[in-house]
């Protein structure tokens, strides 16, 4: 991109399946060193939409029937926190900013696009088949992906609780039996560990900034938290998928989600937010209001020219 | 990015200051290929725009009066394009066309940074202050820029038009005798040469594709092309800089922007609209009423926070 020093994309300094937390946490705060979590990933194995395209399309790369819908679930999160973000495009509080949530946007839209192509190698749909002609009930992305992007804060709030899920989601899944799913998260960590860095940046600057932005970030944070358990709600399909050694169950991310988060928290002179848990029903197709409308104006442009006869 | 395949700032082929345009014309519609124009300009005295803001800050880099005011219609016109092209993440009608868009819009984003920065030299303002602290009437971009996206078609159309016009500008600006305006466009020429191939692919996708899509293309070009004269308008501010040796006339770019927009219209068998041109006032303040909404958007949170005492 045109702006080195903004984009998640810049370093090839490889991030870890299992690195130092603590030196992960020390930093995470400050100075976005990607250095903070080296990796044993290799670059070899880290694939791109188009390596699972093509893969998908050979037949090389054919999922089982819970790693789709697993792939689906994790498409679908990615997918639509994109289009919450390219929102923010010109319109954060200053124009680096901006380009650095148009960057963690696109970051995310590239995992969506790897995610959903992996899982329409079930059936032989194509990324933009998915992405576009399900309806709302069909989308499998839990609540905390879709809720609005609020004031800046509120946002930031909602990156940094989705970056440290990812991170550790995606760090697990590198080691998963299934070899695209591994494939797909050992690009995806590396560039979900910047963003973790930028919005644990963000937290520090705005709760020990002035009385107004920590006064915001403290809202920020009572808003999303109550669709942080969603995150890590297990159920059969990922208790089969454990099993299975493709995939761990969400509720033993938990733990290090919990202390990661907590240390940011802390430096940030923040409580974890007490508030009631949502519903959460959105691995089931039970969404907020607000993914209807999303999808609405997400969905018009490709159903104006069903098989994007373009 | 993470998608490098659609990012616009993949290779590092060089781009024209003088390139044989023949062969950028006869490639433009099919692959994008950078050594379409082979350049003399050395990676070197590509600035960034923290590049731009150091040296100003330094004092290294004070732009003239002219200099300043052609700066900012410069940085206005790619901001509000970036604003425009940002809605288009997860709204276009494929998902890798998504990225394709989101990285136009976060190369335009770093194209106002870069000629705000230089702007506000003039009087120490910021890029941020120029961008989220000015009322519409002291807006400079013209009208073509906050043309609303309209259909995907429409958005193409622009987008065509703004890039042949902006390869043009800065491959000349890449000679300019200010060399803060040549270290800007060095960096900005490169980029917006791939815009130009890749709206000249999407032009030529549309109109020969379906009937459909024919007709969008058709209507595409019918609603922007009252906004294309505008671009090319002298006035007294570009004829001082013409004649310092800072810039080059509008009205001088607009043989090779008609032989070469003509070519990819021609391939296209797309005929150049009969249509009658807009006012165009955007270089003195006088605006569409689309721009007051955009600003709006655009400013609110800024504005929020004066000094972005975050």
């Amino acid at each position: 991109m045109s702006t080195p020093e903004t984009t998640t994309q810049e370093t090839e300094t490889e991030t870890t399946g299992h690195g130092d937390i603590s030196v992960g946490v020390t930093t995470a705060g400050t100075s976005g060193d990607a250095t903070a979590s080296a990796t044993r990933i290799t670059p070899g194995n880290a694939l791109r939409p188009e390596d699972i395209a093509l893969a998908v399309s050979r037949g090389t790369a054919k999922p089982t029937e819970d790693v789709a819908e697993f792939a689906l679930r994790l498409g679908d999160d990615a997918l639509i926190l994109a289009q919450r973000l390219g929102h923010w495009i010109s319109r954060a509080p200053e124009l680096e900013e901006d380009i650095a949530l148009g960057n963690i946007a696109l970051d995310q839209l590239g995992h969506a696009r790897s995610f959903l192509s992996y899982a329409g190698g079930l059936n032989g749909k194509s990324e933009d088949e998915l992405a576009y002609f399900r309806s709302e009930d069909e989308f499998r992305s839990v609540e905390l992906f879709e809720q609005p992007n609020g004031d800046f804060a509120v946002t930031i709030a909602r990156q940094f609780v989705v970056s440290y899920y990812q991170f550790e989601l995606y760090r697990r899944l590198t080691q998963s039996a299934d070899a695209t799913l591994a494939g797909i998260a050992a690009k995806a960590v590396k560039e979900v560990d910047y963003h973790r860095d930028h919005s644990a940046q963000w937290v520090l600057r705005l709760a020990l900034g002035t009385d107004e932005s920590r006064r915001k970030m403290i809202h920020g944070f009572k808003v999303i938290w109550p669709y942080v358990d969603e995150l890590f709600a297990d159920d059969d399909l990922t208790a089969r998928l454990a099993a299975a050694g493709a995939a761990v169950e969400p509720s033993s991310l938990r733990a290090d989600f919990d202390r990661l988060t907590g240390e940011v928290l802390a430096e940030a002179e923040l409580e974890v937010p007490q508030v009631p848990a949502a519903l959460g029903g959105g691995r089931r197709g039970k969404h907020s209001e607000h993914l209807g409308y999303m999808l609405a104006e997400m969905q018009v442009l490709a159903r104006q020219h069903p098989g994007a006869s373009w």
